[in-house]
């Protein structure tokens, strides 16, 4: 991090890269990655394990797995379907409860602004089953495995009045799902990862963080049974886009100088502002539906 | 009611109206007919007093207010501020709690099927106070007074695989407001009260009503504060729509023939049919914001 | 036809049952039917040769194959994916041209009222390939062939105030396409036939046809290039279902009665209302994927 | 203009701008400025009256009308009638042809993508008129004055594979309005102008303005009638951002580092972001129905 400029990113590897040229230890933080050159697909395993690695990472303790594919900005059908198939794979492996757990996901965001309408169009997607295995048993779903999903789209609180945590938490409480799964956009630092990179983590989403902003936490602590989420990056601040402009400029000045030009150079009137590519509507129904397919091979087929 | 064909209709009058022309006696009941020659307006009160009452009407024991207001379905910005303006008073009149009350709007129904999505569409021209008077007081509000509005569109079963009652009890117990609105799409009988008829009620609404169809009541019973239901006619079973026609022509012959042709007549292919006016689309849309209206007015202006 | 009261249908094969059962001799109409077991669908073929024909069917001289696949309304993809080789099979014995052939796709419709918004939609899912031809030659296409595609979405009247007619022979005029291929919402009268009937036909659309009644055909006479037009029923008029429903009823009665009766029976509010299946807008995207698919097979793909 | 980075703006005044602290001499430009107090709405009057002044101001020689209404940004529907009026009064002064001038209003831009999505919803909320005078004479109309309004919401060249131009062309030639208004999204240089800026201009839209790139003018010259632009900024290119925050910055610097500095600071994968506010979807709907209604306004009422 250079100057003072507190630089956003929900990614946690994009935390872990902070540090990558400095010289500080990073313990209590286990980075592990991974490349599949056939598929052009990056994996970054980020293992936050102590407060210490908490505080540097400034994310909370737990996994992130992290799935960067270029190419899932372009229009490929098949190509689309191979990451589905590996974000279920993730996905499984965080997932607690067996092949009849029962499964509520939360679509997060604001379905009327484009960037921000990621949680709501993967719900949209989403094969539901609980009613039906309620009603007429496991064998409703035919050879599917018996998980009972259900969904909410709870809105943002300009639009309901409420924390989205009291909306979830009173379903959670009322329909008991063995763990709930928690579907949003993020902000990424960098805009070579927007649109197609995903993070699953097994901490549920924390405050801050999303295009939207939360100010309560979903996770196990707050809502009482496990909580996964799952985001892609759909913007970047403005300002950490100048900031990163002038940083990679200025390496050529003297040290003492940067902080001072850089905490000028991010005026208040960027902050409400995003960046966003022209294509974003597209490119979020593309990438709702992967999501959604690797949900529905992660939670309806077994093996 | 001619036949045993059971004719569908959510409206507490048009359940009156079959017995206009009978002897029985409607004990238990109570109507009261306004006409409003000025606005061309019919307001119509039925309360349904008692459990026989209840059973002659095929409606809950309460007090059943509805507006037939023909002009609502043409563009005339000051006519639905007018009777946004009526629906504000009635509702006033069903509001338990005073200036300071919390309130919890939900928009029933299915935001992608047209005559289902007033419920959906109201929520979102809402306004929404609850936030903001927890945050920054009841002042927050300027001279309005202080109710604390709060609104959520629970979606339905196919895409939640929730009963709406689960998600809504949830909320409920988890944010106490001091009393529910719930605002539906309904069903009325007869195809010249569609998208102008808004029927308020203190019952709350009731298993099978709406166009969607619902399996749990929504009222003070199961949600444990009052409930008050606001809705619109905006379908007609097309099964009651021949049986209509029908009846009206076999006037003429023998009574005991009757029973038997108009049970044939319904086919079982009509029954996923609805009849809707072909400019639904934005007689909906305009409909939400009359009603909306009127809750912004009954929510945040007092005098 | 029993009775005097006019069905509507813009398919020419409902047109010939009317005559399945009188001794009436439909010269100048030759009607051939195929059906495939496997795939379960009916294939019929209108030629309508001659005027006397013409006025008998109600419909202009020409060709109409209709494609009648029940499963098309319920969500199999593969089973999409087959009619909709079926449809651009159909659509190329039809097409003038060869595989150069410049064609004009024009979306008929209103894209806000979800019945007869199937043109805009189809439009929607078209690949769009004049542009890329003219600027970077037929290998900008790869592998397929070059046809030159556009299309155009013109709006209804009350939109643009404009007659569509004018609209679209503006463009013919200016892009000189070899053929118009025109994409509409018909009217059926049968209720089984809705959103699983394609029927594509040489004589473009007619004055009166379709959802939104249009005062000007689009055909080879008027736009001086040869017109395809492509529809599926998505609406029955509500006169016709209680037409049909109480003309089965009354077979038993004297024929003399009936007319009056059935005079009596299609009363004027009903003209303005449409029957619509309650799941209408899914199907339509669903059709418009097929539809499009269809088309593009054609378009694009020789052999 | 600091440095060699053309900065991009489809602002007539913000060109201006660039020779404000220069020495440079104007010529063949007269600019002049308003400002009213009590609505806090700054008027610019850029005349471009010779070949120097348009190479100059990188625009059409013309004449180019820009009202800045800051508070445009936030809900306040007095002030945006009172904009409308504004809006109305000045293109009363541009429209050629008198009370019963013909009319054609053009939306371009992509209706999918919200910061180019203005002229598609502009038209949306049109009075259309031209098919009623000519059915019903101007009567129709009753008081309103009886010009013959037409819309057309072409689509852009993906979509459609035809140049907006050929579209365009084609159609005013069939149906011979007296002048054509084409409304747009617009590039702006400077963030606080978004979205509460809307300039009038009576040289129509230039290639590679909007927000969308046309390659081809809508003017006098190519459509032999006469064409108004409205445009309203609401992107500002991302490398646009950086360089005047940098620029800024630099002033302190020796000049002859700048020029290097910059060039190298706006990234080839900034270019096909752009910088958008995050409440760009209501936002873009107010803006539509407030210059609908000056459409509206200057076309149907006179006096």
């Amino acid at each position: 991090m250079i100057g003072k400029y507190r630089i956003r990113t929900d990614l946690a590897m994009e935390n872990g890269e902070k540090y990558e040229n400095d010289d500080v230890e990073l313990s209590g933080v286990v980075i592990r990655k991974d490349y599949n050159q056939e598929k052009d697909v990056h994996t970054t395993y980020v293992q936050i394990q102590t407060e210490h690695g908490a505080r540097m990472m400034e994310k909370p303790i737990g996994t992130y797995v992290t799935i960067e594919a270029p190419n899932l900005t372009v229009l490929d059908e098949e190509y689309h379907r191979e990451i589905a198939g590996e974000l279920s794979e993730h996905l499984r492996a965080l997932l607690p409860g067996g092949d009849e757990a029962a499964i509520l996901v939360i679509g997060l965001g604001n379905r009327d602004i484009t960037p921000d309408a990621l949680g709501p169009q993967v719900v949209e997607n989403l094969q539901i089953t609980r009613h039906l295995v309620k009603e007429y048993g496991a064998a409703a779903l035919g050879e599917k495995c018996a998980r009972k999903i259900s969904a909410l789209v709870p809105g943002v609180m300009a639009q309901t009045g409420m924390e989205t945590m009291e909306i979830v938490r009173g379903v959670v409480k009322e329909t008991n799902p063995d763990v709930v799964v928690v579907i949003d956009a993020l902000a990424a630092r960098s805009i070579r990862r927007l649109n197609c990179t995903i993070q699953l983590t097994d901490t549920g989403i924390s405050p801050g963080s999303g295009v939207g902003n939360y100010r309560n936490a979903l996770n196990q602590e707050t809502l009482k049974v496990p909580v996964i989420g799952i985001g892609v990056p759909t913007v970047v601040d403005a300002g950490t886009i100048i900031h990163d402009a002038v940083a990679e400029l200025l390496e050529s000045l003297e040290e003492s100088e940067m902080d001072e030009f850089l905490g000028e150079l991010i005026s208040p009137s960027l902050q409400s502002m995003y960046v966003t590519p022209k294509e974003i509507d597209e490119t979020i129904k593309r990438l709702s539906i992967t999501i959604s397919e690797g949900l529905n091979k992660a939670f309806l087929y077994s093996g």
